[in-house]
């Protein structure tokens, strides 16, 4: 066994995390994090992150009670990029109150020179349909 | 609908990308994009991602012919991440021959005092046995 730790300096001392819901699979948000946040979410089980805008410890829920216990870590290949499988708490890990903050899509208008179209939905994960704009089918339901 | 672009110019011009088996929702990569890439990728159908360590365009599976043929694309709340769900061809995403690059798993090792114990194994994804150190079950072969 090799002791490895993530290449928080090749980064500037932040690297991201892709929080996945462990059951589903879904991909929730991504957060960042640094060696301090990494260290007590190790030691907690509980998620904390770096906040990037705030640039300070972000402890998850710690306000919204939406908080997440990580289940399974992942590390990538070059060592700075991280995967948290966790256990959401509450109704989302979205602020919107979405269960994930990738609840809006992309629909590519193949041809178009105006650049990307995109559709935008403010409405709830849940409630959103598939739409299909250009090449491009859209459809958070889908993991 | 409004028209929203990706908000390039929060994070210097660079934002993550996850990308994920149009399938089976396994996380094959954490990956890079800037506008120009963003747009061709947009344009051809095809994964073109932004070089963070060459400072360049990458146009993924150029010279493997691993390409990536992007299904679906998703945009989280605050417009500085992407979610790429894409049919991966050839044997993998990873360079190293992986099918995901993140085939490493980490074991947290409750009140170890010298920080966190990773697990390395430099085997394929596929071979990766289900491991269980200090609190984390850690096993890439789930999604």
């Amino acid at each position: 066994m090799k002791i490895l730790k993530p290449d928080f300096a090749k980064r500037g001392g932040v690297i991201p995390v892709i929080v996945q819901d462990v059951n589903s699979g879904i991909v929730l948000m991504l957060a960042y994090t640094n060696e301090e946040c990494f260290l007590e979410t190790i030691a907690s089980g509980d998620a904390v992150y770096y906040s990037t805008s705030r640039q300070e410890r972000w402890k998850k829920g710690e306000t919204s009670g939406n908080t997440q216990r990580v289940r399974y870590m992942y590390i990538d290949c070059d060592n700075d990029a991280l995967i948290y499988k966790v256990e959401q708490k509450g109704e989302g890990a979205c602020h919107t109150g979405a269960l994930s903050c990738f609840f809006r899509t992309i629909g590519g208008n193949k041809g178009y020179s105006g650049g990307p179209i995109m559709k935008y939905d403010e409405s709830s994960f849940f409630q959103m349909p598939v739409v299909r704009i250009g090449w491009l089918v859209v459809d958070q339901m889908s993991v």
